[in-house]
């Protein structure tokens, strides 16, 4: 049995996420999304939130588990017995950076390979801080994550900026 | 008509930034040069500052417009009625960004173009960010930005470091 | 009256150069497309049948006019009396070949700007030597060329296929 | 059971190749080492001695199969019952034209995958065009082929240089 | 005598920084290692404890000299009466970066040259920000850093995190 | 004494190529240049052509020696008691070539370094391809290379454009 970690922050999931998790899960047994509870990160939603938000966009793929981040990504990954690291590729930015850190997690353990995986083409533009912006600044999302997601940006980051406005007034 | 804009911080204006518009300038009919007003990247300028070191800079130019953006810029776009969004190409890692923004305002927008322009060389190395860098260690701009926008920066690159050094002192 | 030159060698004409000239046609007066005639390359269709093909895929553009370049790019637009070259930026390797032209050609001549554009992502990673190399594997390039362009690219790689088979057979 | 097939022109083989092979069939239940048998290329080593070499270099490897590959690679992977095509990313010029192989490659067939494997950080820089270079100029291929393919390497270009030289002087 | 002056925050040194000094002092008569004092970047070790230990790593070098630097790069390259300035290039975004930094030097200095040079393959993926990251998640950095670095590396970043937590529960 | 070798094809010799050996000649006891007599690659001068013109453009730096190269350059360097390789650096696809070989070459002789340089701003668009391309077609490469090799290449390159005339004439 080959089991996969996708690793990040999903702050929050958007559809290149979830394509790529998608079509992990129809090559490896089982794929574990892990969210990085990384305070220092001072991330939009919290880590609930964003487990949450991960949690209801996958919870028609049985062989899909969410799970929790908390320490170093390689030890994580030979503590639940995986043997594959997934990421996906969205540009050549991407790329330097996910090269360097495939190159020094198997500095860290050989026996873990990193298998990259590119979105479908629909999604490789796609960031979690586009949608961010978009909807902070009224745009529509619609075609960048789910509708629960992006019910969840606009009750975030409208009431984000109403309290700005009031403490301003105030 | 064709009407075109060209959105950016301008946290100050350089010699790269009045390059593009200028060869904007020559082509469309009108350039619109949207300022985005965001307080949260805390501009090393006031809006009111970076608005006026635009407009000495091209007054020369009655074909540009100097203007404010606040929200999402495809909206803005739309209701200047413009066609294009020109944004000046300097190297790789401008590309990679640009692309996406393009990607993202397109698919915002089907019917507004984003137009890339190559800077002329001897400006496709300046960066608003190491120009302040530069003023700030008491090395000399000249060849940077216009004289009046070297001015600016020494007032006020060396109010705020004087302001600091008295903070310290007292 | 702005004129635009986009120049290539269009062997065959694709979806993604389509794109691009719809999308320059909608914002210049008009769109020259001018065929490289250059003997060196070797292309798989002849002058006339890449012209053919690329008038065929725009006849509905009434701003478009299809034509021939002998010479040097910059001369030919001077005498046509164009401002504007425009190129279609798909990844970081065209980027980098197209500034190195773009520089080139200002040199050459400093009133001639080189525009770039996207095209639909649809489009990004299609090219004509690949949907000539899928065609003469006999996959399916439906999606990648108009379907006049597809069947001119049967013909012409089965026969030459057919040809080659016949000679080593003979 | 998962099959990957890892494609390749293999003129010859060499380390780089063979780190992506064995990490490859670490993960995957099978490994298919498919050899483009592509005649245009006009390789330095025929396509039976490539086979050899490859084989010779992959024979302690249980699940990794060799074979030949005459039409398109997505039609092949479908034939195989295959899932999965992997590739060795070594630079940014790699992951370019890779990642319009694997779009284009989707877009053929939605079922199956591109996966990206990065080879150990000793054989990034290796390529067989560089290793042929070498060796037809005396330098050592030690560090980058087995000796198997390294004494077939000069073979080859030493019996090559010889009959050029003895046409030469003939 | 060639004088070479190689910048950095070394927050803190590492294996590739050392490749890369120890390379360039076998060509340069002199290698000035210059350490930037700068506040703003808020460096997780001190001034002090950054310069000792970059003393210590190279203590068994003669002509390598360690020293601060407070103002503007290429004046302090102009003032230690150098010619060169050294960087290492790992990968195409520091290419990007650097050479924009290369360029603007040359332009407030035309008499001083930046040589790049390339670290060894072991150590093309390390940076200070992994390095970091790796020990405070508990990772081991022995083939990243010196001991002497990774003993400080654990003495501070486990203080800060035990300070952190102690200040949480009060 | 340190002596640096600068290698390459000088088909014909640009003003991009002179730059960097001017500003190697500048911090290197002594620069060789070494000519690449490589039949393979088909160069529209000959050997001795390419070489003259090399000279000629040189004839003013004392430190610099013009030599041919004919096996590997890195058993070149070590013959001519040479320590440094200096290579051009203009773009991002130079980079990644010039990365891969410096890597090779180190592996195959660890003593000695491969330095690269960044050209000047006004030549660093400048290939000995896009010389021969523009006055083959007419253009004037006035700004490219000294008036010794436009002269060449506008006889070696009309010559030609005749020789094949007249035998497609006759």
């Amino acid at each position: 049995m080959t089991i996969a970690v996708y690793p990040g922050s999903f702050d929050p999931i958007h559809n290149g996420h979830i394509d790529v998790i998608r079509r992990a899960a129809r090559i490896f047994d089982k794929v574990i999304v892990t969210i990085a509870n990384n305070e220092a990160k001072s991330p939009c939603f919290t880590f609930a939130e964003r487990k949450e938000l991960v949690e209801k966009s996958l919870e028609d793929c049985p062989n899909v588990e969410v799970d929790t981040l908390n320490g170093l990504l390689i030890e994580y990954v030979r503590k639940r017995e995986a043997s594959v690291i997934v990421r996906g590729l969205r540009a050549v930015s991407d790329f330097e950076y996910e090269f360097q850190m495939a190159m020094m997690n198997r500095r860290l353990n050989e026996n873990i390979e990193t298998f990259f995986l590119v979105p479908s083409e629909d999604h490789t533009f796609i960031s979690s801080r586009l949608v961010k912006e978009i909807t902070s600044l009224g745009g529509n999302v619609d075609s960048f994550v789910p509708l629960h997601v992006k019910a969840k940006l606009i009750e975030k980051l409208l009431k984000v900026k109403n309290k700005t406005s009031n403490t301003k007034k105030g």
